[in-house]
């Protein structure tokens, strides 16, 4: 038996442990399952309660908080039922992108588990799993914490698979069990990852073998980096790699930002046929591809139109390695990628020395712009947000015209993009958004939070725009007025009534949902014209305002950035309602 | 092989089977999986589609349709992954609270089901079926509609399943299969429920036990309504016991509107210990119970505080029978209750002469209101609802205040009350209240639509005020600001931070969320004193309006129904936090 000193609620052993993973916000929505375990989380030093307009927006924060604040984690409380079925397409998105969260559920007792009566928030048919059911589906790990005996060891397995898989895990928290009593010893162990371990002989052959590829390959290496570099957090690892080899680097979509897009070896974007011609080239003509942390999604690789044949192919992810056709698993890339950047450092490769296409996005001649000198087009929208992005930006961007678009602009140094590319749920940005400016802030990020969305994706999830007023941060939400969802006119209903909205008065939002004791008030502008905005953007005022900001920008229903309409095609080609034979 | 004239989409099959039960509004949001399908949907005569803001709100209208509409379902479409889970909870609640709802999930082709490309809305590890694995727990009947050969016969299956459980079904759409032709012979029958058969033995021999406990019991007769004899459409063989015997009639809180509240031998609300002592007295005191449709869930017994011993029990559900200790599978209530009311009616009873105390709610004394003359009480606010209902109103309470508080009101005949007292997942009504006025319109009622909902809860579902004015309805939104979750307040936290939210400007939410061609321009009001809202009520204008409304009901923030402090006592105690030993 613990020393009586040294015990502690189960509840406040729980937020210490997140704490030590540098969980300084929960996100979520109080119910009568949670009310007991909040008190904790509201007398807590380190953990500040967010409390979200609705239970999908939360989770949407906890997941845009994991991904800018990296090396931690996002958390997530609700409640049994109707809280935690709320929040569960938020989860799955973080399970599917690889964003670690952990999602906890304040549930009945042990005792009302085991006796199951009709309770509210039950489905009256005294099935009390099916919600742990469905979240099963989408945890890398779970547990349900109805034995104090294993209570704190359950805590630190779920999470210990959190930081190890980079996925959400589930964790019920019944009631009783939040105010028990257990050791606080185990909290002298901080929690770290636990990748499979890998046999040094194993490791030095493929090491041998991925250094005599790379010789072999003479001038033709090239490294992508992709999703799981971000996501199972070797971005720095990967950069010593890339600055020291001197290889010429890419990055698909959802690697965007992994690598300084500043950097004068950065070519840009690689995301197969949609590719621009120079990258594409350079990419497919490459005899050796080192790929690091690949994630071949539909939206990642130009609706699969990669053509790196496997042959030339160098895969390196977080739990194995692929050489051409051979699998290494257990072979992971955080122990591999120090040796293999000691192995390739002092080689003097040819590679180091080949051109490598600029990575840029000029801005066009208005005069030349199809759609009008002075309307806001996708084609010089992008550009000019590039020159407006700072170092240390977070620059968030929804599914649709903005993803596309701002994609193809290099960011600044630092600066960090957020997007959902596998997922794509619309709507989640503004939740996002919200998690991402409170992360930059923890972090102490100098520059700002900018939001891209559009009006269509923006009502789903709105009301989370009164909480970053609540918790005093200032984001820019620029809001893509194209009256609907215009990528689905170009998927398909070009003209038909179910993808439009109703156009609100995007800039009267901020006004109706802010505290009344805001200290700083919002601002909402509307811009028509491309001189309009540029002046916006130039304004100091605006760029580094205090206070947080909507700007309106009214563009054309069906105009959409060149990435997005061949996206639409390609997708169309495949997804198409066959009709042929009507 | 069926004659080409036959011929029919898949898709048009699907909407067809709909039509012929009644559905004439389609809700949910559309996405890349569902747009095929949303073509036939557009371009049908009898069905409208709804284009909700999001997919959860969608899925609380569908539910809101279904309650309102009766002998109909509420239909549901959503997009693969991100829209369907978006939607889960409100499943799941129309699962717990047994409203027939389907769920049409428009997913991939069969092909690429069967190759598993990662296609974006995907979770990037080969599972297409998880998705479905979670709809599963929340669905009575489902399918994949994966085989052209039985797409048919799957459709209607569910849907008799539907029909039959009054409960939620979920049905995967293929892209594909949607333009697929298949025979529309099948159309000419049309679909009815399916209950289990019974055998005429059993029944007399049930129908002789009822008759004997009846006569046994002299005066001491009652007859409890309650949820199921209205989710399983019984409510008028139910009113024909009723009334033909003239036994006293008390409903549960899930009951409540099932029998006309007006009605001279009506009692009001038994919920257990809850209860007025008038009601607790003669529900309690019976020799006994004839108790229709029963759904014994803490919220709807006054926290399981019946006593009501099982021996004076006859308990008449949708697919059983149990006569005090004895339970006869498959004898249903809808073939026995006019069989019931054929045995009884003649009997000339003399519980049909008993008094029965009279169900009112009068408006007291404003001088003698504790919190003040002129504040809007709880005490007040109700008995003056209660005079503004008319006949035929649709009348909506969110969880929490409003629905403690509007249960203790008679409403008038005809009117139909909306709530969700067993799921109770608080943001459902908005939602709901969009389903309710939509189906109130198709069926011709001629009332108002009226909402009462906190603002804590409005929040997590404002967004659907905007779809409400997009379709020309004009409810009545009562926002009870009483400056955050004051139900929570009274089960735990009392003045703990989390229970906070922030105070929108409510009366600008209407106007920014028009939509510009509105024909009858919203109106919102504030209200601060009992005296201003008298006023507003009595207002032909407001009462009868011709646009939407929302009226801002200033309230104190700790103020509660009477019946809500007893629940939270209660519920307090058996869900306590327990922190004796700290």
């Amino acid at each position: 038996m613990a020393d009586k000193q040294d015990l502690i609620f189960v509840g406040s052993y729980l937020l210490e442990r997140l704490a030590q993973l540098g969980v300084n916000s929960l996100f979520g929505v109080p119910g009568d399952f949670n009310l007991g375990f909040l008190d904790l989380v509201e007398d807590h030093p380190d953990i500040d309660w967010v409390g979200n307009c609705n239970e999908l927006n939360a989770a949407y924060a906890a997941d845009g908080y994991a991904r800018v604040k990296q090396k931690s984690i996002g958390a997530l409380l609700t409640t049994f039922g109707v809280g935690e079925l709320s929040a569960i397409n938020g989860i799955a998105g973080a399970f599917s992108e690889m964003v670690p969260i952990i999602h906890i559920a304040g549930v009945p007792s042990t005792s009302q588990q085991k006796n199951k009566p009709m309770l509210h928030h039950t489905l009256g048919d005294g099935r009390y799993d099916a919600y742990y059911k469905a979240a099963q589906q989408f945890a890398s790990s779970h547990t349900g914490l109805m034995d104090l005996s294993t209570a704190t060891s359950e805590i630190d397995r779920v999470l210990t698979d959190c930081i190890t898989n980079a996925r959400p895990v589930y964790l019920m928290l019944p009631t009783d069990i939040v105010y028990q009593k257990v050791s606080s010893a185990p909290l002298k162990t901080p929690l770290k990852p636990s990748p499979p371990e890998t046999e040094a002989e194993v490791e030095e052959f493929v090491l041998n073998e991925i250094q005599k590829l790379v010789e072999e390959a003479g001038e033709d290496v090239v490294i992508l980096v992709d999703a799981c570099a971000i996501r199972h957090g070797v971005k720095e690892e990967a950069w010593d790699l890339i600055e020291k080899s001197g290889f010429p680097v890419y990055a698909a979509p959802m690697g965007k930002s992994a690598v300084p897009e500043g950097y004068e070896r950065y070519g840009g974007i690689y995301v197969g046929s949609l590719s621009h011609p120079d990258v594409k080239a350079k990419v497919e003509g490459a005899k050796l591809i080192l790929s690091v942390g690949s994630l071949k999604s539909d939206f990642n690789t130009g609706n699969f139109t990669y053509r790196i044949p496997q042959a030339s192919t160098v895969e390196l992810h977080s739990d194995h390695t692929r050489i051409q056709y051979a699998l290494y698993p257990g072979v992971g890339f955080k122990k591999l990628l120090p040796k293999l950047t000691a192995r390739l450092h002092p080689l003097d490769h040819p590679a180091s020395s080949v051109t490598v296409p600029p990575f840029r996005a000029l801005l066009p001649n208005p005069a030349e712009d199809p759609l009008g000198a002075d309307v806001i087009s996708h084609l010089w929208l992008w550009p000019r947000m590039g020159e407006f992005f700072e170092p240390e930006d977070v620059v968030v961007s929804e599914t649709g015209t903005s993803s596309f678009g701002a994609l193809a602009v290099p960011l600044p140094k630092d600066a960090i993009y957020v997007s959902q590319i596998l997922w794509g749920s619309i709507g989640w940005t503004l939740g996002s958004t919200l998690g991402a400016a409170l992360a930059a802030r923890e972090i102490g990020l100098k520059g700002r939070t900018i939001l891209f969305v559009g009006d269509g994706s923006l009502q789903l999830t709105v009301q989370e725009l009164s909480t970053m007023m609540r918790k005093g941060l200032k984001p820019i939400v620029f809001v893509l007025n194209n009256s609907g969802y215009t990528i689905e006119r170009h998927l398909h209903g070009r003209v038909r009534h179910y993808n439009d909205i109703v156009n609100w008065k995007w800039t009267k939002l901020l006004e109706v949902m802010a505290p009344e004791d805001i200290k700083v008030p919002p601002k909402s502008y509307t811009v028509h014209t491309k001189s309009e905005l540029d002046a916006l953007l130039k304004e100091e005022s605006f760029a580094h305002a205090e206070g947080m900001q909507l700007v309106e920008l009214m563009m054309d229903k069906f105009d959409a950035p060149v990435a997005l309409l061949k996206q639409a095609e390609l997708s169309g080609k495949t997804n198409k309602y066959v009709a042929d034979f009507v």
